[in-house]
């Protein structure tokens, strides 16, 4: 495995392997990885002839008195983790390497941002677009792979992927959730032995809502009995808690099949984001 | 040649090529073509294994008072000029082929696009930008041609490519004139018998500015002595008629070398635009 630094390294490699018609998958990531990110490379890994995983913590889709400084990093472990799933090259640019110059030119994530996490974290969408556009234009890959845990971001960026044309493949998995049911996250080791005790509750609280749901329909019924239930299990305060359309992020009507249940949750200064996506047509998904 | 309207059309033909490791040159344009287009065609018949040219005339990229719907159309006429100068695909699509949904998502030009075209057309150059990343995507060319006489819209596009790292490059060519000097364009024909015969005085205009400017280097007075030559010899209204910086179009300092002197004069109903870029350094260019 490569670790490599500069965007014409990897332009190098991506020359030499589309040269040799094979094919590229990317996991882009910011890094110290759990369990979720490595389903992803597993699974690129198995579609790809050379996987590259990137690691960047993208300052641009960091708010002001969000956690870019002291997001965790661990370059030496997440190589380790990576080569033994098979990653062939990590791409792990400095700031300056990616964002050398600004020509004031910049894409705007529009309506799908507006809502669930794009309200209380403004710009965070258009950043991870940015971030994104620039991977996908320097890995040039066939299939780019993210996890459903950031089910807002998958649905903006196969928008983006869609509306623009890129000529890639997104490809999701579902969330990783620890034993207990908290969804794997860099951010959970933020969490002290108490909180960590109490989390579960979160996505408990969403199985509650989504059974609520199916039952009898009413939604403010569904996401009140899931706002109690981790306000109630976890003392956290809850950003949001939506029932939504999936993919196109809009409000349910009663023609919406496919559902999107999400939250994001303060515990302490730690914010959590969980989700659960099923289908009322019978079959459920991700859960 | 062949005329396709799909964007799956021009993918098989896209992922055929690249496949049989071959490069594509791309030619975007709103058709209606002259000389500037077709010297764009032969450089990159020159250049690449397949060209393809883009006719699409982008709604996206006009003002709700501009000439959408009036723009000059021939498609059959284009047809047979592309052919006579090697032009192997015509992409031809339909606006709604193009922009069949709208997830929201935009692309904002910023600071370059606020001056000059751009300030008397708020949103001309997002749209410009829209396009343009939709057919870099589609065509996945190697080289893309653009004429210098949309000086603006070239700096922009290369200013999107350098900071979004389009994996392709910009190739650009002087304009092309007629023989009195007036620059090429599809709305020349919008031009009444007398209407035509003064507006060489645009670019005579422009010519006075740069000799006064390299002369005495007073940019006040080599914009007033253009301004006065162009307003008298045509009877035409001024948009704007500056000297900046090239390509980064900021305003001139002592240490600017490189300039770009862009002028767009409404002549009756008609907006033309001009330009020279020169430097100061010794040689001048594109005159």
């Amino acid at each position: 495995m490569k670790i490599i630094n500069t965007i014409a390294q990897l332009k190098s490699i991506v020359h030499d392997t589309k040269g040799e018609g094979k094919s590229i998958g990317l996991v882009p990531t910011m890094g110290y990885l759990h369990e979720g990110h490595l389903a992803l490379a597993t699974k690129a890994r198995g579609e790809n002839d050379l996987v590259v995983m990137s690691i960047f913590v993208n300052p641009t889709q960091f708010g002001p008195n969000e956690d870019f400084e002291s997001y965790p990093r661990n370059l030496e472990r997440d190589a380790q983790l990576a080569e033994s799933v098979g990653v062939d090259v990590i791409f792990a640019p400095s700031v300056d390497e990616m964002y050398p110059e600004d020509g004031g030119i910049s894409i705007r994530a529009g309506r799908q941002s507006e809502i669930l996490c794009g309200a209380s974290r403004p710009g965070h969408f258009d950043g991870v677009l940015q971030v994104v556009a620039k991977l996908f234009h320097i890995a040039e890959p066939k299939r780019v792979y993210f996890g459903q845990k950031d089910a807002q971001q998958v649905a903006i960026i196969q928008t983006l992927v869609r509306d623009f044309n890129f000529p890639l493949e997104i490809k999701t998995l579902p969330i990783v959730r620890e034993a207990d049911g908290l969804a794997k996250s860099s951010r959970n080791v933020y969490l002290t032995e108490q909180e960590r005790a109490v989390v579960p509750a979160i996505f408990e609280g969403l199985i509650l809502a989504k059974e609520e749901f199916i039952l009898h329909g009413n939604a403010t019924a569904a996401i009140e009995l899931a706002s109690k239930h981790i306000t109630d299990k976890t003392g956290g305060v809850i950003d949001y808690l939506e029932l939504l359309s999936y993919p196109d992020l809009k409000a349910v009507t009663d023609t919406t099949n496919d559902f999107l249940l999400a939250t994001a949750v303060y515990i302490g200064k730690t914010r959590l984001i969980d989700n659960i996506i099923f289908s009322t047509k019978g079959e459920t998904a991700n859960v």
